[in-house]
């Protein structure tokens, strides 16, 4: 073990890695292991006002918390983008692939990677904590095959890990995925398993379309993923909805491929009987629910035309949007017309837009200025945003924050 | 010819059409040539001030003329689903397919598709005229192969053409392009160039994704779409970027892929420097722009970001979306933060949604009422809006009103 390193756990018995080496047995456990087994299984629907009753009690000062649930490892040292190109590079001859171990990479260059960027924007913003996953385009599930996602996610996921334990206070994971094009996403249950009770993660995220902007996949409503939605439920963790790259010139990925992926798995979700079947089950999609919320009335309208029930009834206890939209206008919307218990901050910082926008001198993606001036919302109503609706919708951050 | 009924004009030469027949020379056409000659092709920037001068000067009423530039005829009578049913099924068997003129429905079947349904909701709404095309979803560009597309969309085409002709104060006509996937799209000219010139048709509508749903073709920026620009310029007719039917089930046509399509092309011309080789080009973005205003900070701040000029330099000479968002909340963002002189009135009646919006007793899609009622709008903003805009973007439309 290389110095000065928090090293991931690892399932009891050895495995074989992507890379022909064996990954050594459960080792260093303790303490993700203890955070992971505090939180219960979820299987009863989400009770907002309780757990919102639990946060003030909680004592989370006397704002309250902020909670990003979007954030990205975005500024990650170089010796991962090295170690992916030469995992890609060897694509197709596994004994030239590199070992999970070969990434070397010291708490040091994690520290310095995030203190300049995502710690000071917290700082800056008066944000509590991020939600944090790797970086969504570099998840490239159309990449290789399943034993180059699975190696890909382990080595992203341990660096969340990591980031996790050098900074409990501002960091809480959610897993990449180990999906793949074409692949059934079972494969993914033990990644998935790994993250949550090993690692103390959170949540996941899913990608709606692995093919990198092909969509080639069945819809979220296909029972082709339902094994991984009863390992959602049974670990109660919620999935953000999140595509990676786009691999198609068509679309430009954080302009147009992300911002259509939300907008396609809200109407699957519409047009489906998905939370007939798995009625505690939870997604967040992201970037504002893409096109939803402005376009409100043409979901309630095709969902009324359709026979459907009501939105609210249909898939609101089961759908919440976050706030990455990136001006006034935009959240004054997405608040105005979807309920607040619908609704959970983020900024998706240090992501999609990093400029200051000359119209307010603020950064496009500072969030939480648009929430606190928007017209529709009442102190409650920013407080279940910023905090109680992240502790219902990720059944077990609570345990991990008030631990 | 069958009694009663107005045939559309044909190319001086006979034509091969893609079932074995022969197409007569031109014969009926004094009114359409006429119509249609009487607009100069395009080449100065639009000059939205001259043509609301204009539209004032012309008497269009005292309150002037609500012009909805989005409506699709959806009301088709069956003879035409049969005809494209046997097209369908006779592909690949050119001997067995139906000619153009094989499609027998009278004007007495046309009057009796319309009466009930765009035109009594012209007169219910207060809605002037329709610039008006072939159902959308119904172009099935990813269906068939190129001569196909060709027939069916000259079928299709000639249908409009007869509508403006027996509603010339109702309609005015927009074609559908004979576009196929994998065929690059030089093969749209003529049949614009017939329409335009020889129907009086006012625009095209443009599908940026003729595979269906699987976004197999070239960016809208991309050369591959060039000398169909080249003639649009020409021409001075405008596209509406417009998809069809989603033969991908992870996209629902009216509910993901045609927002999804709005969304990506908008990127599309973010991204590139079309409007600098084609100063004079026009593109509607219909559907509100997708999820374009929502987003209007993410996209102003891309821009920013990759040193792109400011969007109103780089593309709003050259975008502009429709009204079609069907709830006064997304009215207000669209009218807040697009420019009044980009925003086009649309209601894509009778369209993706038909129900009654219980919060408000009033359809869904009768946009008219959001815009009488958004607080952005001043009187001069609605005129634009209503109709001096659409007379702008559509260079042949004030020759056509105003003969």
């Amino acid at each position: 073990m290389r110095n000065g390193m928090i090293m991931p756990g690892r399932p009891g018995m050895p495995r074989r890695l992507a890379c022909g080496c064996y990954a050594p047995p459960a080792g260093m456990l303790a303490a993700a292991a203890v955070d992971a087994a505090s939180s219960a299984p979820g299987s009863s629907p989400v009770n907002i006002e309780a757990i919102a009753g639990k946060a003030k009690a909680g004592g989370a000062g006397a704002g309250g918390l902020v909670i990003d649930c979007h954030g990205h490892y975005t500024t990650e040292p170089k010796a991962l983008f090295d170690w992916r190109k030469r995992q890609i590079d060897a694509f197709g001859d596994a004994s030239q692939a590199p070992c999970v171990d070969d990434l070397n990479i010291s708490d040091d260059e994690l520290r310095e990677s995030v203190e300049g960027a995502q710690l000071r924007l917290q700082r800056e913003r008066g944000t509590s904590l991020t939600i944090f996953s790797p970086r969504a385009s570099g998840m490239g599930h159309h990449v290789g095959d399943a034993a180059v996602s699975q190696a890909w996610s382990r080595v992203s996921n341990d660096l969340i890990f990591r980031l996790t334990k050098l900074y409990p206070k501002n960091f809480v994971g959610v897993c990449q995925l180990p999906q793949s094009t074409g692949v059934a996403p079972n494969n993914c249950i033990a990644e998935l398993e790994r993250c949550v009770s090993e690692l103390g993660f959170v949540g996941c995220n899913l990608n709606p379309d692995p093919s990198g902007g092909f969509w080639k996949e069945p819809p979220l409503s296909d029972k082709w993923w339902y094994p991984l939605y009863e390992k959602m439920v049974e670990l109660n963790v919620p999935a953000m909805v999140h595509v990676s790259a786009s691999a198609n010139a068509v679309f430009h990925a954080t302009g147009a491929h992300y911002i259509n992926g939300d907008t396609t798995a809200f109407m699957q979700f519409l047009t489906s009987d998905l939370f007939r079947d798995f009625p505690t089950l939870k997604f967040i999609i992201p970037h504002g629910g893409g096109a939803v919320p402005y376009h409100w009335g043409r979901y309630r309208g095709l969902a009324q035309d359709m026979k459907r029930p009501p939105l609210s009834e249909l898939l609101l206890n089961n759908v919440f949007f976050d706030t990455c939209v990136y001006h006034q206008a935009g959240i004054d919307l997405l608040t105005k017309v979807i309920p607040a218990r619908n609704i959970l901050f983020a900024s998706e910082m240090v992501g999609a837009v990093k400029g200051i926008d000359p119209e307010t001198g603020a950064h496009y993606d500072d969030t939480r200025r648009y929430i606190e001036q928007s017209p529709s919302l009442d102190a409650a109503s920013r407080r279940a945003i910023f905090e109680t609706n992240a502790r219902a919708v990720y059944g077990r951050l609570s345990a991990r924050l008030d631990a």
